[in-house]
């Protein structure tokens, strides 16, 4: 593929990451912060330690503060801000981006409040049609694919050129394969929302459970968030795929994450103010159990981990009795009836 | 649920477990083995520690070695053997059935040579309706169920009377929960093939590779499990449910398991031979290779996984070399076409 224009907004580790593909395909890539220090970091040391230690970065990267200069001429613009973030990100960058620009972002999570996906908040700030925003996900670890570790990602789009054309950018034989997908609403949702599920595993394993249950409580609260995405608009498929499974296993598996530390710590019996307090950051899967909760009231869909997880979280429930009341629901089927919305869209 | 006669063939570790099931349910379990010590060591001392060391097992279950006598008024008979003993222990329970009695399995595998699932070997020996053999699989590990940890499992039936009656018999609310599923097909062929992956994963950790290849590896095996799953005619929902996914998650984190430890045998450049002597014992992912590569040439089917795999094992091809194909493939989409005879079937 020729060598062409791109930016990269912002400079954290998955941002750097997905700069390192751009690059290693022969792309130039400008890559936006708006820290001179860490400008001076990138440009001189190629470096960007405190979100990728130890990593050296290629020469096709170029880190710069000016909007103006990071969009000039890029061809794709790749946006990876926080998701609290992303509609101010996008808001600055709207006036200098190329009317033919393809626009693409890598952010899992929904905007607080309105709950709205990312490609939504991109294509409102940006003026485009949301068919055409492209959303990158699946289980990567930029710590593997800064060392170029073999790693698949989807590229989701309602527009099936602008997911070609995204695959092409990113795809390469070494160590990065692209599939696309025209589900955007699916790899949405369970980007958003898998985090519950991280939450969930580390309770479980607090509790001094086993494989059998982590294997149960990961299988159907995805089953759960997929009813949820099906009433949304998602095909069910799309959540057996990637982005949902395949992320889901990246993530539950790992005991370095912030959600599984915090399931564990809930399952001794601390309330989630003092779990907030020793993990000291941010823990996702908490802001998203409330999230999905309003959920499935707004599309009244039956999401029994979540409620229960929100019950502990919120309402002061023990997690044994959470348990208890998830062990002892009545008998059900494994697949339930797929929502009309979705049966009608994808499954013919 | 009333006291009921049930009957389990054979004592090994998973009979067993399920056996406790049924006891703490209130059955009465009869337990057959051929090994008159086994026997005495269950009834006398109420442990089976070849198979579940430090396991202590309820009063409800009594060993037996004489089919008549086991079978006898039994209401629910779940067969339990090897896939390679199934056939001959049907054959040699038949006479001695009870005619209204349920037939239950919880074997993994196909028939070698014939290929044929095991609830198609049940009805044939048994002279039963197919479609009244119930399946029942999912995630479990006998060591956990045993020791009464949380776990959930599917019972697959063509025939909805059946699988809840079995349903009624296995699910309790203390640690056992049991979902229904009427796609036997999907269940059984998931349960058969599963270990390609496991077999995968170790191939994949022992090259050195991180949490993304191996999350790829489960998520894009279990898409072309799927894809054969759904030309044989079953449901691919089916594929991302408790025997499916929920099923490898709980084998491939696992670093005990024996296809596991093949696969990382294997990418250290050891020849299948010397693998197999090394471990000792039968390698189930390496007999299973050999079935999935026919049955995807039978129905047409592409698994590009399970063809490097094959290669790697059978035709001297290097890991390195099968994992470079593998990402070197053409680009494709991530849900593909489903079979027509599957999408008439469950998808409307």
């Amino acid at each position: 593929m020729e060598r062409k224009q791109t930016a990269v907004l912002v400079a954290g580790s998955w941002g750097t990451a997905l700069a390192r593909v751009l690059a290693d395909n022969g792309h130039d890539v400008r890559l936006w912060t708006r820290n001179p220090e860490q400008v001076e970091e990138i440009n001189l040391h190629r470096t960007n330690a405190r979100y990728l230690p130890n990593a050296e970065l290629p020469t096709g990267i170029r880190a710069m503060t000016g909007l103006n200069e990071v969009l000039a001429s890029a061809e794709l613009v790749l946006f990876v801000a926080p998701s609290s973030a992303m509609r101010e990100v996008a808001r600055a960058a709207a006036p200098y981006l190329e009317p033919e620009a393809l626009v693409v972002h890598a952010t899992k999570g929904f905007e607080t409040d309105t709950l709205k996906r990312m490609s939504t908040v991109l294509a409102e700030e940006l003026g485009r049609d949301e068919d055409n925003v492209v959303c990158l996900s699946g289980p990567s670890h930029a710590e593997e694919v800064i060392i170029r570790h073999p790693t698949t990602v989807v590229v989701a789009s309602g527009n099936p050129t602008c997911a070609e054309a995204v695959q092409d950018f990113f795809m390469n034989e070494a160590y990065f394969r692209v599939y696309t997908n025209p589900d955007v609403i699916g790899v949405e949702t369970s980007g958003a929302v898998k985090n519950i599920i991280a939450l969930g595993a580390g309770l479980s394993d607090g509790l001094g459970f086993g494989d059998n249950a982590k294997a149960a409580l990961i299988t159907r609260g995805l089953a759960e968030i997929a009813r949820l995405g099906a009433a949304m608009g998602a095909n069910p498929l799309t959540f057996a795929g990637l982005a949902g499974i395949g992320d889901l296993i990246a993530t539950c598996t790992s005991r370095h994450s912030r959600n599984w530390r915090a399931g564990s710590l809930l399952a001794q019996g601390l309330p989630v103010e003092e779990v907030l307090k020793r993990i000291g950051m941010v823990v996702e899967g908490i802001r998203t159990t409330k999230f999905a909760h309003e959920l499935a009231a707004r599309y009244g869909v039956e999401m029994p981990i979540t409620e229960q997880l929100y019950a502990v979280l919120f309402e002061g429930k023990t997690p044994e009795s959470a348990v208890g009341d998830l062990m002892g629901r009545v008998r059900t089927h494994e697949i339930e009836e797929i929502a009309a919305a979705s049966r009608e869209k994808w499954l013919k």
